[in-house]
């Protein structure tokens, strides 16, 4: 096997284009072998090969810098630099990472910076006087988002060699959404000649490839930019999930995919009778759709955040909206609609929706336009890699004015929440989807929440009180029933709103009790908790905060982390019944 | 006059193409009458003056709706909608405000939205089946967004009727800086035949006119789009100042200016003699490239920030780049600059960098490159109007891993920190700048800051101790003195790092202190004083938080505010003395 023999990218720049061929085939085995055993991602990577051969064969890594953008399609990378072995067992991430490897250059998990950080390199290595390649590598997709478009904007002002392999796979995680595919696709169908050219349009210089998947025709034209003295794009067309029949044929499930059988394409795990949110809010959303026509919901890129399948979309044909990956555009979106009378629902992952910030505070607050965001996969049961981390979004979003941020504790609440969410107008409304799975509660909900800042009392006691943020309720359970055994009578608050406190609340549990702990599923620093310790600063009370430590995790166990963190039922315990009381 | 008889659009349709050129030359004069005294935007709002005139004659607002992008550009728009005497006596604001009016549909201030929420707009109104136009005028410097692009390379999906006005008058703040603004001159210089055009390159029919400043030729344009069954560019080639050649010589300095004379252009106020910081970072960047060549500065279409006037940005050459109103590549592109082992300095307003919010955290602060962010004209001395306001940067940055947020209380501290941000390369840096003033102290400041999160006690006492941050600083000074009457010895405390506490002063302080209060010129939740709460909160250290309340505040005076919302000297020393101790 020649693959066995590759320990460095140079090893393989003494390969015939034959036997990179044969490279190329044991890299796809072992791609399919690890991601069908591990789950990941499986067709990003498989249209890649070829060119990661290419780029290695004609480029000098680490001396010339090649980056990946989102860096999920970097696994031939991976395998060719030296990390085989860690990437066949699972032992090193799915992204780039520069403590991984001299050739890996950033961590990147988030899609679109790969262009403006390259235009960083670049002006950095002519600041210095060097002379090297800097190549990015960067997908159709990721191209819908605005980061992308300001570092193509700005890649001409570097008038130095920077080199642009934009990899059209004509997919994003889903279909592709947006003005541009159109002109990819002109550009594909005139081999690179249409004179309408979104690049040229940046003043960008511009070569195509059609064969996108052909080594010898990669290396050539690789060979033709290198060295290049001035920004150019190498626009090259690829089939995504090349070389395995399944993957091209069911492009949006192979994007990532957990552990499946190589040969049948069934998942190794059958989820298929577990409840999740994804669907309970995907079929809410399509009952509620039929009443209000004036109810749409759109996704930035993953419609399969609602479980909206091809078929779903169809369905709901113009009550649905896929806008590519672009986070800010989807909240300024969401609050037009609003504006209009009609309501948007924007589901959307935790940690994407940091690209919104400002979005979330100028354009919709700022407005007070009463659309809907839905934060999926927030917290430590989120995605445990620390480029899709998302400690920060009760940071992000409840010291918004006017924004309300509800965790709902279990499914009726969530529903209850977010019905009243969408028949309201008062206010724009996040709601962090519960992520400790689905369970019911045997508990009478309230249908409106537009008395702000209401916690709700589940349990009543005193002494003890804990205030258990969202998925942290059952954990808050688990710290009661503990103390419980030592013959304590707790209090248990679901706080409901992260966006304030309930003060009445706080003055009354003066009373009866001595000490009030928070237990939130996001970092402490600027977090829920320190709102109810900076207001019964000057009083008495004693408060405690318990949630993460304000650092990047990569690759965690969530029960490990929350141990090593102290972020554990018994700990928690031990810690009220032996230092705070 | 003509526009003494416009109480609102309906009004302009009756009068001629001569009588409209009478009302421009009104409009014209009100304006310059109007920002001459107050100080405001100037060449933006008369190049527009033609546009809006010629909009509201061909289209019913607000049936339909128009929506200014950033909105420094609605002056005329103002005037034409009931709004002539608020204008005249500066009681509206200078942007667009639907408390204001009918004729406003979004609070705007932030660059490049309009185009994403009148997409919006525009599917809320096809969702209730409704019929009118929805136009969005976008100036060709707000096209170097990110989130602007996002919108046009969205806006083809709408599908039905949507007008979009590009007002290129061939200037940002200052020159504008991107490829694309090369397809934007070869549009013009082709009447917009050019077969190379970035809008139909994201799928959007393309009208173009020249005499973006001729009334009637802007009338048969609207006339011909209006009604227009799908997305529509229409772009214009504007006059940035025209009819003002003071403005249209000194495009830069005329795009916002302070109160000037009108036939001389001379500052009302002389402020040449008054240090800022602005002029002080401009020098110490200036001097400190010349050491260092690898050293360089950005500025995101601001070069206003460091005082970089042209001549001097000729000077330092390759040393310096502006990369438009893109901030998400500018936080990416210093991450790379970083990474390459040189050097980037990103001088900022506090407000803009809430775009990069993602890219602190991603791009720059995970991969824990030693970039620079000056963060400007942050919390109550920053730029007072709502859609400005800067009171949620200690929130957004403080509180990422990694990054290192420092706040120093004059100048001599801020250089000391600027110094040693620039010359170390451990950590991403932000410097909250001054803005109290620029004041000196006599106080030896250190020049190392490596050891992080270590407070600086500026005067030892006890009883209660007075932790004040950055500008806010001062503010604790004046309180300590009010103590001081009464008797007492607080103690003052400069944290210095707002990106962490100082846990053994703090644990030091409790021994001779009862209280400590805490002073920061942003938000109190989510914000610094919060984390000194938390870390007390078991404890039985009293701790209060002063800043400022979780809200938009409009057009506000510094001093009112703080008086209003109890952040003010007297008020928190009587504060202190009756209802804390």
């Amino acid at each position: 096997m020649y693959v066995e023999k590759i320990n460095q990218p140079a090893d393989i720049k003494k390969l015939t284009i034959e036997q990179l061929n044969v490279l190329r085939d044991e890299i796809r085995d072992i791609i399919l072998e690890k991601v069908s055993k591990y789950g990941g991602h499986v067709g990003p990577d498989l249209g890649m090969i070829e060119a990661t051969i290419a780029m290695h064969y004609v480029f000098d890594s680490p001396i010339d810098k090649i980056v990946f953008d989102v860096s999920h399609q970097s696994f031939a990378h991976k395998i060719l630099t030296g990390r085989r072995e860690g990437f066949i067992n699972n032992t090193v991430s799915e992204y780039t990472n520069p403590n991984e490897s001299p050739h890996d250059f950033f961590i990147m998990g988030h899609t679109a910076p790969a262009v403006s950080m390259c235009c960083g390199l670049a002006k950095g290595r002519d600041l210095q006087n060097q002379k090297h390649n800097v190549i990015a590598i960067i997908g159709d997709g990721a191209m819908s988002g605005g980061e992308a478009y300001e570092g193509f904007n700005n890649a001409s002002q570097i008038g130095s060699n920077l080199i642009i392999v934009v990899n059209d796979n004509q997919w994003s995680i889903a279909e592709n959404h947006g003005g541009l595919y159109k002109n990819l696709k002109e550009l594909r169908e005139s081999n690179g000649a249409s004179p309408c050219n979104f690049f040229k349009a940046l003043d960008l210089d511009y070569v195509y490839l059609d064969k996108g998947n052909d080594i010898a025709a990669l290396i050539d034209i690789f060979q033709k930019v290198k060295d290049c003295d001035h920004p150019i794009v190498v626009h090259i067309n690829t089939l995504k999930g090349k070389g395995f029949e399944l993957a091209i044929k069911h492009e949006e499930e192979y994007h990532y995919k957990p552990p499946f059988d190589l040969k049948t394409g069934n998942p190794l795990q059958d989820m298929s009778n577990m409840e999740n949110y994804e669907e309970i809010t995907g079929a809410y959303l399509q009952a509620k759709m039929k009443e209000n026509p004036a109810l749409m919901a759109l996704t930035s890129a993953t419609p399969s955040v609602i479980d909206f399948t091809p078929d779903i979309r169809q369905k709901v044909g113009q009550q649905f909206m896929d806008v590519g990956i672009a986070e800010e555009h989807a909240v300024a979106f969401s609050s037009g609609v609003a504006k209009s009378g009609a309501k948007a629902v924007y589901p959307v992952f935790g940690t994407f929706l940091q690209r919104s910030f400002d979005q979330l505070s100028e354009d919709l607050s700022m407005q007070n336009n009463p659309a809907v965001v839905l934060v999926f996969l927030t917290g430590v049961y989120g995605i445990p890699d620390q480029s899709h981390q998302c400690f920060f979004d009760i940071i992000e979003i409840s010291n918004i004015p006017n924004m309300v941020y509800l965790a709902p504790i279990c499914k009726q609440e969530y529903l209850a929440m977010l019905d009243w969410a969408v028949e309201q107008h008062q206010h724009p409304v996040a709601i962090r989807v519960p992520t400790d799975g689905v369970h019911s509660m045997e508990v009478e909900f309230e249908k409106d929440y537009s008395q702000l800042n209401k916690f709700k009392v589940m349990k009543p006691g005193k002494q003890v009180a804990i205030v258990a943020v969202g998925s942290f309720f059952s954990l808050g359970q688990q710290v009661a029933a503990l103390l419980e055994k030592q013959g304590m009578s707790p209090t248990l608050v679901s706080p409901r709103y992260l966006s304030g406190v309930d003060t009445d609340m706080l003055d009354e549990l003066c009373q009866e009790h001595q000490l009030v702990v928070t237990l939130e599923d996001g970092i402490v620093e600027g977090g829920y908790g320190q709102k109810i310790a900076g207001y019964y600063g000057p009083s008495g009370m004693k408060v405690k905060n318990y949630g993460f430590q304000k650092v990047f995790v990569d690759r965690y166990n969530a029960q490990d982390l929350m141990k090593e963190q102290g972020v554990n039922a018994e700990q928690i315990a031990d810690d009220i019944l032996n230092n705070l009381l």
